[in-house]
C-alpha cells in the first residue's frame, strides 16, 4: 500500500479512537510500515491531536528514527517503542492508546508485572487465537520518560513473551500491533473491550 | 423483502451496534431469512468488521449452512446457531452481539443456568410482553468452540424454554431474534439496556 | 408554532435522546401542545422507535386523548399521563425517557416515595431555580399498567407537589415538562445528569 | 485571530463537549480574548445551549464585564471568573465544563481544599508538564452564587497556586485555560480523562 492510503487509514483510526475516548488530549500515537528494506515508517508527529489528523501531518522516518524529507513536525517521543515492536514482531502497524481502563488496570496489576485475560470469546479476535479457552498474558512495563531505557526494557519484554499480543505501560496505556492497520485496529478494539470487562468485574 | 433491502438493513444494524460498542473487533453476527421454502438465509461472513459491512459482503446459505452462488467469504462460524433459532422460533432475523454487560452477566450467572429479569417497564419491548409485571428467564449456555455440540445444546434449550426471548452464551454474548430485522434489533436494544441496569445494580 | 415545526423539533429530540440511550427499543414518548382552546396535542404513536421518528408519524389528539384526522397509528399508551401534566402544569411540552439511571434510582428510592437532589449547580437548569442551594424533591410513583389509575395518582401527586419539576415512575422512567420543547429537553438533560451523579455517588 | 474565527472555534468546542456530556442543559461557558489592550473578551451568553451555539450568539465584553455593541443576550453570570483567570494567567481562552466526574470529585475532595493527580502519563498534556512523575494540585473552591465574593476567592486561589492548571468549583465543575482555544480544549480533555480515572479508581 502507498503512503497516501496508509496515512488516510491512520487518520480514520484516529477519528474512531478519539470518538471512543482512547486518545484524549494529544495522547496516543500510530505508525505504519511503508517499506521494510530499507525500513521506512509513517508515524504521527509529536503533540498532534489524534482525532483531527490530516494525511499530510504524518512523518516518514528511517530505522534509527530520523525524519526523512522536509517536515515541520518532530516524530512522536515514543518513536523508539514503535521501532522495537516493528523489529521484534515484523508488524506492519503499531497503535498506542490511552484509555481509562488501560490506565487503571496497568496501575492495579503493575506489581504482578502483567495481567491475564482468559475464558472470554472476544480473545478470538487476537491474531492466531482460535478458542476462548486461551490464556493471554499482557506484560506491564513501568512507565519511564527515558526512551532509551524504556525501549531497551520493551525489547527484552517482547523477546521474553514471544506470544504476547500487546504491552501495557503502567499509568500510561496500551501498545498493540498487526500485519495491517486493520489488524492492529481490531486488536485495540478487542483489548479495550476486554479491559473494560475485567475492570468492571474486578470492582 | 428482497435481498438488497435486507442486506442494507443489516448494514445499518451493524453500524448502530458498533457505535454502541456491541460488536467490537470482528465479534457478532447477523442473519435474515430470504425465503422459507426452501430455506435461504442471508448471513454475515466470518471475521468481518460489523461496523463497516457492505451489502455485497453478505452470504446466502441453505438449511444446511452451505454457501450458495459465487462468494469469496466463509459464513460465520456460528451459522448453525442461527439455523437452530430460525428453525425453532420461525424467526425472520437472528442477531448476536458481544457487549461488556452481556459478557459480565453471562459469567456471573452461569452456574445458575440463566438470569431472571423482572418488574421493569422496558420488558414490554420484548415480543408479546404487555406488562412490567413479567418474569423473563434468559438461559445461559456454557461457551463451546464445537459448533455441533453447541448447536445441539442450543436446540434443547430453545425447546425447553419455549417463551424465552433470548439466549446468552457464557463469556461470549447475546442471541435474540424477531419476525423482522427491526423486531430483532428492538430486542437487542431492550436486552442490552436491561443487562446494564441489572449489572450496575448488582455491583 | 405550527405543527410541522413542533413535529420536526420532536424528531430531533428523539434522535438526540436515542444517541444517549434514553429511549431504547420503543420506549419513551413525547408530546407538544398545538393549541390550548380547544386543547390539541401532538403526540408520538405507540410502539414507534424514538430515534427514527418522521414528522408524519405524530398523531393529533384532543383533551380526551381521541385521535383527530386520519391516522394509521394509535397514540402512546401513556397519553393520559401527558394530558394530566399539560392540565396541571400548563406545559407546552411533555417528555418521557427511560434511562439506566432513572430506572435504577426510581427503584432504589421507591419506598421513600421520592428522592431529593440538592447542593448541585446543575439544579439551576430547572425552571425558576436560581441557586445550587435548592432542594428538589422528585416524587416516585409505583408503576402501573392501568392508565386510569396511574393518571389519577399522577394528578394527585402533581397537585400535592406544586413545585416539583419532574416525576419518576418506578422501574420505568422520567417525566418532565416545559413551556417549550427546548425547555422540556433542557430539563431532561439536567435531570439525567443529576441522576447519573447521584447514582454513581451512591454506589 | 479574528472574531469570526474564534467564535467558530468555540462553536466547535461546544459541539464536541456536548457530545461527551460535559455541558448538559445550559451549563458551561467559554471565552476567548479578542484583544489585550484594551481587553476585549468574546464570551458565551447566559442560558445558551452549548451544543448548539451559533457564531453570532457570542457577546463582546470589556475588562469590567460590560457588553459592547448591540446585543440581545446577557453575558454568562460567571463572566467575572473568566476575567479573573485572563488577568491572573494571561490566558487567551477560558473553558468551563460541568461533567459527572468533576461534580463528584469536587464534592468528595472539598473538605481537603483540592485534589492531587500524580504518576499518570496523561498529565504531560498539561501546559509545561514534561513527565508523568508530576504532582498536580487542583484547588477546589466552595460554590457560591455571589459572583463578587466568588471571583475574589478565585483571585486569591490563583495567586496562591501559581502552577495550578485548573480550578474546581464544588458541586459545579471545572475551569481551565490556555494560550489558545486548542490549548484550553486539550486541557479540558486531559483533566476530564484524569477525573474519570481517579473517580473510577476510588470507588
Amino acid at each position: 500500500m502507498k503512503r497516501p492510503d496508509l496515512a488516510r487509514q491512520l487518520v480514520d483510526v484516529g477519528r474512531a479512537f478519539y470518538s471512543r475516548g482512547w486518545v484524549m488530549g494529544t495522547s496516543g500515537n500510530f505508525s505504519a510500515v511503508l517499506s521494510t528494506r530499507p525500513l521506512r515508517l509513517l508515524i504521527t508527529p509529536s503533540a498532534a491531536h489524534k482525532g483531527r489528523l490530516a494525511a499530510r501531518d504524518f512523518l516518514q522516518i528511517d530505522a534509527d528514527g530520523r525524519v526523512l524529507g522536509r517536515s515541520r513536525g518532530r516524530p512522536s517521543a515514543e518513536t523508539r517503542l514503535h521501532l522495537e515492536i516493528v523489529n521484534s514482531r515484523g508488524a506492519g502497524c503499531v497503535l498506542h492508546t490511552h484509555s481509562v481502563w488501560s490506565t487503571i488496570l496497568s496501575e492495579r496489576h503493575r506489581d504482578r508485572g502483567g495481567l491475564t485475560i482468559q475464558g472470554l470469546e472476544m480473545l478470538k479476535g487476537l491474531d492466531g487465537v482460535t478458542t476462548h479457552d486461551h490464556e493471554e498474558w499482557v506484560p506491564i512495563l513501568a512507565n519511564d520518560q527515558d526512551m532509551t531505557r524504556l525501549s531497551s526494557r520493551l525489547r527484552d519484554t517482547l523477546a521474553e513473551h514471544r506470544t504476547a499480543h500487546a504491552i501495557l505501560l503502567s499509568g500510561h496505556g496500551l501498545y498493540t500491533w498487526g500485519r495491517t492497520i486493520a489488524d492492529a485496529e481490531r486488536q485495540i478494539e478487542i483489548l479495550e473491550f476486554l479491559f473494560e470487562v475485567i475492570g468492571t468485574r474486578e470492582r
